[in-house]
């Protein structure tokens, strides 16, 4: 895979038009904030319903990948793809100012824009099912039960290339109108995080299965865009940079 | 207003297909799920492409309210309102089963659909701004210095009447074949959870000026999920069932 450039394109689409200041296109942002979280949101349209739809996701390189549950009803289009928007969001915390207006939050968030398209090749399909795993988990599925072929048929796979895309931050806590400071009313940022708990293992644990060093990243408190973070550049390094 | 059915309808639009056993359409699940998350994601379509935005809403009844941000483009045809969907998501674990097929999450989900529009009267929209801080933190605006007419006029508000709704749960950690429990393989489930932070007040506070009571229910430690849904409660919760 060659070096994908540094910047997606910038069009109406994805343009941050509302507070453009908060505004960023390069690749280094944008795949940071999608490799730090685990959950999407998608878009799609049938029959001009919009739908907006909760799944686990992963990127390679410039591609995005999900679970195809509605595939049969989304994709009928296979040759063209099926217009797409894929949102991943970082909520940071809620923020008090001292008029209403100036409320807010801190987030983080990336929307990529592409068509999104079944993955029909065996082959692929066969190694995205196996990155779904290891993704998260690195060298999860090493120490699994393998798929069976039944298995493999009942999952759809969908992928995006990502054709445009933006991330949008804010991050400024507490912003109100000068004047307003000189106000005796109270304000504050409250800090939200996605933290990890304990990890529950299977009361049906045969004895003595332990839990392997490959889940270290995901220990008790830690948070879980750290977690990913880690697990995402463990499982992708390599010294072709193919997922730069 | 009067006592809102006890159960949204159910279409081909809102009916969970895959996994149908993890539905629900009942006004207590849904608005519970919604009333615990501040954040959602709303998909509208703007000229066939699908937009997935996230954004702080809040309920009222079977209605919702969002900032209206691209009101000027996506609120084209007010009349008839836009179609959209609007989704409100809670991750609460990853689970890592004994083959690749049955790593999943719980998650509690909620997808309501409905058209969206722009709320132009202007009571209708000074009492919907004074909500969308209030239903936040109880009796805030009460506390804050005055919204200007240029204030109001700067932020659209959207609101959407729940046409459809559905609400999707997944809540049973690991769950293998019953043959492969047999395997000497690990499982567990890894919870995550939305907890506040400790709140950073202002710095530019004027001395004297302390954190209101009515803040409580955010405290370091606690879940978002909670302190929102207490708050919604203090808000809302009236003799006449309003919010029923």
């Amino acid at each position: 895979m060659t070096k994908t450039p540094e910047q997606y394109p910038v069009d109406k689409t994805n343009r941050v038009k509302r507070r453009h200041d908060r505004g960023f296109y390069d690749h280094e942002t944008v795949h940071a904030l999608l490799d730090a979280a685990a959950l999407c949101h998608v878009s799609y349209v049938i029959d001009g319903q919009p739908y907006c739809t909760p799944t686990l996701f992963w990127r390679e390189g410039s591609r995005l990948y999900w679970h195809g549950s509605s595939a049969s009803r989304m994709l009928k289009n296979l040759s063209k793809g099926e217009p797409a928007c894929l949102t991943a969001t970082h909520l940071d915390s809620l923020v008090l100012a001292r008029c209403a207006f100036n409320h807010s939050a801190d987030y983080r968030a990336v929307m990529a824009f592409g068509h999104a398209r079944l993955l029909d090749n065996q082959a692929e399909k066969e190694h995205a099912l196996v990155m779904m795993v290891d993704r998260f988990f690195p060298q999860r599925t090493s120490q699994l039960r393998p798929s069976t072929k039944k298995e493999i048929k009942a999952t759809a796979v969908v992928y995006m290339d990502i054709e445009k895309a933006s991330a949008k931050i804010r991050a400024r806590g507490v912003v109100d109108d000068e004047e307003d400071y000189a106000l005796p009313i109270y304000a504050e940022r409250i800090p939200v995080r996605m933290v990890l708990g304990a990890p529950e293992p299977c009361p049906r644990l045969l004895p003595g299965v332990t839990r392997p060093e490959t889940l270290a990243p995901y220990r008790a408190g830690r948070l879980l865009y750290d977690a990913l973070t880690e697990a995402h550049q463990a499982t992708y390094a390599d010294p072709h940079d193919k997922n730069g």
